[in-house]
């Protein structure tokens, strides 16, 4: 294995763990020995990767939102706008299924960030959403759709990223079967 | 004046006054001194009304949440589904709207609640949410809904409490349009 992708895993295993201790106790209530120790890193071998919890949280919650903003972005326009939905459904219930205390983080602790980073991720939403919005607006000009009207957009989107809450990636139903029941109800609200 | 309602008055502004700051800075950086700044009290006068900061986050998250269950056991059990659901989606649109501090601190900050408050406020949310799912059930019973399903259930949750983070009370759109609005999509999801 090349130095740059261990150096590059190394960074994730820190992010993982970063999360995960925000998420459960609270980015405030989390100091970076808690984060050595988690990772099993001295403090300087840590430093090597990150420069301050503030950057932890930074690239925390910047990944997963690029991540999804990416995603969103690389979609064929031209396809049917019920089956965008679909995919873009999925994609993002399988997202906050494996990455729920990223999500968690980045729901709750965003206001922590320096007032520039987070009007950086704060765009990145924005960016996503506004994905979500042409095909909904796609849809209403193909009179698929019923004609658009943010509050149906800001309400799709509520139902999906709540399940940060209470999917439980372990659970009865799985994160495929939620993503199928959402995606249903998602179209239900857009239909005309 | 009686002395008990300006007792009452006072604490009710304290209250008010720190879900605003911590809604706006978050929990943890808001300093004693800055609710007192706020409320204009010295910090004996203060510490009359509450005791700790955590009390003032254990009164902010209990009371609205409180409220929410109070106002969804009083309901008319023979009420038709359809407009049960029609009446908790206002009332809730309608609180998340006026109390959009509280309800952002309650959604950001109960982990910052000891266990035992956590617990009990954890318990409150649950009894809210039954509230809702007694009228799912009711409706699956008549025939006038679709099978009670849990995920249809957090869906319908999920899109009404997401509002607030991007309701505004003195948007464009009243509070009350945006109920109408969430409340037919709640429809349309519960629909057989």
């Amino acid at each position: 294995m090349g130095k740059g992708v261990s150096h590059g895993l190394q960074r994730d295993r820190i992010l993982r763990a970063a999360a995960q201790l925000f998420a459960q106790r609270g980015y405030h209530a989390v100091g970076i020995s808690a984060i050595q120790e988690a990772v099993n890193l001295g403090r300087g071998a840590l430093y090597h990767h990150i420069h301050s919890k503030e950057d932890l949280l930074y690239e925390i919650t910047r990944e997963y939102i690029t991540d999804l903003a990416a995603f969103a972005e690389q979609l064929d326009a031209d396809m049917d706008p019920r089956e965008r939905i679909k995919v873009l459904g999925r994609h993002l219930v399988l997202k906050i299924a494996s990455h729920q205390a990223e999500l968690t983080v980045c729901f709750r602790d965003v206001q922590s960030l320096t007032d520039s980073r987070r009007a950086e991720v704060v765009a990145l939403h924005s960016k996503y959403e506004k994905a979500w919005r042409e095909v909904l607006v796609d849809g209403a000009d193909l009179g698929i759709f019923r004609p658009y009207d943010p509050v149906v957009l800001k309400g799709v989107l509520g139902m999906y990223f709540y399940s940060y809450l209470w999917i439980r990636p372990e659970g009865m139903v799985s994160p495929e079967a939620i993503a199928d029941r959402l995606n249903e109800m998602a179209l239900r609200m857009v239909q005309p």
